[in-house]
Order: C-alpha cells, then sequence, then structure tokens
C-alpha cells in the first residue's frame, strides 16, 4: 500500500531568509525588503485565471481605477474586464488560496507564523501606473512580485491623514519612505500594521500579498459576544445581599461599579468561556471556502473513505481550511470554527493536520480511529 | 417668588418596614411577607385606566387567559378587553410609572434601593381565578396588594423545570410554597430572584410589582459590545513582536491566548471606558418613556426657561427619567443615557435631581448656570 503525500506534490521555490534574524528585527516593527527572497520565482496563477476568479459570486474581488489622479473603486464580480486594458488598471481577489490551489503551496513558505494570525492570499494585477494608492493596512503583509515590475514605496509607523477617495478607497495623506524599490519577480516586501505604502506597476504585474490578522480588542469583544450569543449556558447575574440604606438613591458607588466591572471580567477570564471562543473564533477564516455539500449519492461512509484511502486514494485538505489547537485546552481541535473533541491516541495524527500538511496515513488512521 | 415643590404634592403613604433588617435578612436572599406594608393604602390607578393603557401603542401590555387549566398569552396594544369579563383572565401593564404620575409616587417608596437597580412599575388587574402561573424571575420585586384580594405562594429559590406554556408564557414546575397568603390591599410580597411564585385572584385584583433588574455577564457584555460600536475611539490591536520560529503551526500557545485575553480584560477594566458605559447603560429605560419632541413653536430658549421659572412655573420631571452619577467619575451626570459635564458649582443641584425630586430652586440654578 503507498499513499502520495502532498509534500511529493510541493513545489520547490524556497524562501530565502534568515527566520530568526527576520523576526526578532523586524516582525511587527519595521517594514523590510527583501531582494530574491524567493529566487526562480515563477507565478502559479495567469492575469486571464485572475480575471476568471473575479467573475465568480464566492471570490471577493475589486478593481480599482487610477485616471488622471482621480481614484475609482468598484466590488466584484465582473463580466467587463475592459479596465484592464488601459494604463492604470488593478484587479485584486481575496484568499485566491481558497480557490487556486498551487496559491495555496505560496502561503506555506509562511508556516513560521502560527496559522491563526494568517488571513488570506490576496493577489493583484496591475497595468502600468496602476496601483491601490497610499494607504495604511492594520494587518501586516509579505508582498511578493510575480511577473513584471512595480515601483514601491514604503514608510515607517507614523501619523497620518486618512480619508475616503472612492467607497471602498480608503487613502492616506503624501508619507517619507524608508524602502523605496523597483520589485522585481521573486523580490518580497514586508510591512508591518500601521506602515504607510504604496506601489505603482512600471509593467504589467502580479503581486501576491500573504496577509495576516490581528484583531483589535473591539473586534475581538464584538466577536467574542456574538460566540456568546449562540451558547446556551447560565451565567453569574448581578447580585448586592451586602445592600445598606446609606446609599445615595442616585449613584454608583465604587463597589457596585467594582462589582459590575468583576462580572464582566470574570467572563473573559473564564478559560472555559474564552479558549473555546479563540479555538472556534482563530479556526474559521474571513473568507468563503470552496465546500460544496455533497449530494445524497456522493455521500460517502466511515468504511468506504477508509477502503478508498487504504487503496490509494487520496485525500486533500479543502484549500484553506484550519485546524487549530490551544495548548490549554487538551485533546480539543478546532476545524473551521467547530470543536471536536479528540481521542489522545489519535491527538498525534491530528497535530499532523495542524501543523499543515495533509498527511495521508493519519487521515486514514483518524478515520479507523 | 414661591415655587412649589415635588415634596407638597407627594402622597401621604408610606412604608412600614424596618429597612436596615430588611436589607441584611431579605435583600437578595429569602422572600418576604409584609402584611400591612403600606397601612391605608389606596390604589393609584381604577381598572379603567389600566385598559385605557393598554390601548397604546408605548405601553408595553400582556393579557393572560387560564381556561380549564389551559394558558393562553397575549400581546398589547389591545382593543378587545372583553375576556376581563370572565374569571381567569389578567392584563399587565409594564412601567405604569412612565405613564401615569401617581402611580410614579408608589416607586419613591423603595429609594433604599439605588435607582441605577430600579426597572419598572408593572401593574396587572386580574379577574377571580386570574394570575400568570408558576414561574421564576431573574429579576427581583416587591408586589404591593392594590384592590381585592390575591392568593400568592412563593417558595425559596430552588431548581425547577422551566417551560413554555403559551408563546409569552414561562412556567415552572409545581413547588413547595415557604409562604401561602391571601393578600389584602397595603400587604407586601418581595420576591427575590430566582424564587418561584404564583398568584390567583380571590376577588378582581391590581397589583403593583416594584421591579428591579440585575444584569447577567451576557447580558453586561452584549449591551457594553453595543456601547463600544457606537463609540468613535482607536483600540490596542494584537501584536506579537516577540514571536519566535520554534512556534508550532497549527497551535495557539499559552502566551498568546494569555495576551488576547488581556485585551479583553484590559478593555472591561479601562475605566474611561467602562464607566461612562454603566453611566449610560443604568441610567437608560428598558422602556419608553413619554417624551415628545416639541413643536417648534413651542421651543424654549433659556431665558425663557428661567423667567417662567422665577416667575413660580412648575418644572416636572419626565416620568421615570433617570439621573444617575458614579462615585469614580467627578462633574458627571447621566441622564437617560446622555452623558453631561457638570459644573462643580451645579453639582450639588444635579444631585439634588439624582435623589428623586425635582427641586424647583435647583432646577432654576442649574438653568442660570
Ligand atoms: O497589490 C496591491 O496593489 C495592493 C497590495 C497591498 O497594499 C497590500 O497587500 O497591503
Ligand atoms: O401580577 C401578576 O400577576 C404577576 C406579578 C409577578 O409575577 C411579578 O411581579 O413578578
Ligand atoms: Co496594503
Ligand atoms: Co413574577
Amino acid at each position: 500500500m503507498s499513499l502520495p503525500s502532498k509534500e511529493l506534490t510541493r513545489m520547490t521555490m524556497q524562501l530565502q531568509l534568515d527566520i530568526n534574524h527576520f523576526l526578532s528585527t523586524y516582525w511587527q516593527r519595521k517594514p523590510l525588503f527583501i531582494k530574491q527572497g524567493i529566487a526562480n520565482f515563477s507565478d502559479l496563477i495567469s492575469p486571464e485565471e485572475m480575471a476568471g476568479l473575479a467573475m465568480e459570486e464566492e471570490v471577493q474581488s475589486r478593481m480599482v481605477m487610477r485616471r488622471d489622479d482621480k481614484w475609482q473603486a468598484q466590488c466584484g464580480p465582473f463580466t467587463d474586464f475592459s479596465p484592464l486594458e488601459s494604463n492604470g488598471s488593478t484587479l485584486l481577489n481575496q484568499a485566491v488560496n481558497h480557490w487556486h490551489a498551487p496559491c495555496g503551496d505560496l502561503v506555506d513558505l509562511f508556516q513560521f507564523i502560527p496559522n491563526w494570525r494568517f488571513d488570506d492570499l490576496m493577489i493583484s494585477y496591475s497595468t502600468p501606473e496602476g496601483g491601490v494608492g497610499p494607504h495604511i493596512d492594520q494587518y501586516c503583509v509579505f508582498i511578493i512580485q510575480g511577473q513584471g515590475k512595480r515601483h514601491w514605496r514604503v514608510g515607517e509607523k507614523q501619523d497620518l491623514e486618512e480619508f475616503t477617495s472612492d467607497q471602498a478607497l480608503k487613502h492616506c495623506g503624501p508619507f517619507q519612505a524608508c524602502i523605496d524599490v523597483v520589485m522585481e519577480p521573486g523580490d518580497i516586501l514586508y510591512i508591518p500594521p500601521g506602515c504607510p505604502h504604496e506601489g505603482y506597476a512600471v509593467e504589467s504585474s502580479l503581486n501576491y500579498s500573504v496577509g495576516f490578522r490581528a484583531p483589535d480588542q473591539k473586534e475581538l469583544l464584538n466577536d467574542f459576544t456574538d460566540h456568546l450569543l449562540q451558547q446556551d449556558r447560565s451565567y453569574t447575574r448581578y447580585s448586592d445581599p451586602e445592600l445598606r440604606a446609606e446609599q445615595n438613591y442616585g449613584e454608583i458607588n465604587a463597589h457596585e461599579t467594582n462589582k459590575l466591572t468583576a462580572l464582566l471580567s470574570d467572563l473573559v477570564n473564564q478559560p472555559d468561556v474564552i479558549l473555546p471562543f479563540f479555538g472556534q473564533h482563530f479556526s474559521s477564516s474571513n473568507h468563503e471556502l470552496d465546500i460544496l455539500p455533497l449530494a445524497e449519492q456522493e455521500q460517502w461512509d466511515q468504511a468506504s473513505l477508509i477502503d478508498a484511502l487504504a487503496a490509494g486514494e487520496y485525500a486533500e485538505k479543502v484549500a484553506g481550511l484550519k485546524f487549530i489547537y490551544l495548548t490549554e485546552l487538551t485533546n480539543t481541535v478546532f476545524v473551521n470554527g467547530q470543536q471536536y473533541q479528540v481521542d489522545s491516541a489519535a491527538l498525534k495524527d491530528y497535530q499532523i493536520l495542524c501543523q499543515g500538511g495533509c498527511n495521508q496515513m493519519s487521515v486514514l488512521r483518524i478515520l479507523q480511529g
């Protein structure tokens, strides 16, 4: 019996980067230009495939046009790609790694950043002079130059005016650049959150953005609240048996605000409440996955799946699907927002899936469970 | 110059209760029957006025019918009150204190409980055998018997099955009573949260329920999140410059969950974020207030208001309107969810309004500001 493993089919491109040095010096701190960060880079997608994806309902796409310093942005899906016949145009597709398997391999090069931090692979195709304009992202990104050349400028973290240039287009004011470079295929730009950047194609360009998410307190709280609303459990209620008649009628005193605050604080600090939230939340994708429910006649039962795999059929993880586990939640794996209790014997096999590969022996053993 | 004060017009009914003993022994702990808690009680509203209120869009009303041990509940507004001609019927109006000034005076008897804890005065009118059935509330309540007699049973806090008998009617299973009494006008029943109770009219009855709210963690968090979504400020974003390459790809480790938890915990423990929320939240009513925007020609400017008050016109607080301040937020008063910065000279006058009265001199001085 032989099972093909994903390793065998994996692309051969390699990251040329001292990872330890990068993490301790640049990650979350400073922008970095990595000349030939991927040697012998060859594109994983074509401009025609990009247009094809942008026609799909499920793919989040945008077109940005820059004409005489006027900006215009439109959201997809698109049927008309004629703007891409003119200079100054950019087509952007989000989460291409969910829809185009080879592009997913590019993301794997960045597995030194934990999977829960990863958001998606955005790809842009720009005609000469095309770009989305100067802007600041709250997330951080590795931008890899594919075909063509693009002139990128990046500034250090700085306070800049931000304004809306067209519906879906937020720009920032002019900034001083610490990186000013014409990128060539295989060059990589690392941009931490808060650093202004702008890139304009010199020649028609493909740019691959491996993006990471970092929630702020408000987003996290909002998502936690949504999560709790779906849970069916009971919570502690405010109670004040210690109340004394001396209290002023219109006053909320410090003892009371402390008790109210503690109710909230205890909730977010309660491991059996907050840890499953983190697992579910960060194993979910912000973008649609390429999952279709199987038709009745296509349903597999456990036994036939095992037989097929044992006979050498190949199982593949849905592109972009996240397997996450928490150090503090033993025997638990989160897959795409769902929580699974895991047999301790199967734990190793699940962790292999969490590592990002799709080892066929592990899949088989888990199914045989 | 003489200004009428609310004190002069206040009703003469008094609470016959050792408040210190009540608070230290019963409040939030045990149900209590207070025989003739209000001596010489006389009704503040009539069954006809109850029906009138239940016709209004703004008043939250319910009718509950009990026919051969079948329960039926309906939400108002109502035009047909014929069910009240039969036995076993109850009409309930929420927040009557917002719509019927004399009823508001009844609430004032319970000013030894801080205003922020108060929810509303619900009044029920039941025909013989009428009641809402055995149930458990998460809030606590003083039920005052008005006209007629009603047989009430109350149990200690206990775990009981709960089920839905009709859309808006949640019941609990049979319970053992520690209080079993036929209430007469002026009798009071105090029921802490979680204690099962049921009351059936012996004669057509009016019951006045002075209810207090106590949020649970989930409600509080949900309302806090809604509050934050309306705020325009920036929050701390997750950042991990300390990331090392050793981290497992699929793992969220303890250091990371601690940091994520701290983001949430810091937010709810940040006084300048959480205190204004408490003030706004607990000065807002859960029920509509009797506030109508003034027509253009009825608008008062500051000067004319001052003149009118100085000339002896009487200013009244909108019924049910809450003035709240926090020990920890100096020079700040919250009125119906709005935050006001207060001149320290005017603080005393504002606190008089927070005490629940509507002292005309204070109103005048605040306006003269
Ligand atoms: O490819 C582009 O034009 C935009 C890339 C970018 O700004 C980003 O990935 O943050
Ligand atoms: O007046 C009624 O029928 C219901 C009163 C009650 O259950 C309450 O106030 O909690
Ligand atoms: Co960007
Ligand atoms: Co009740």
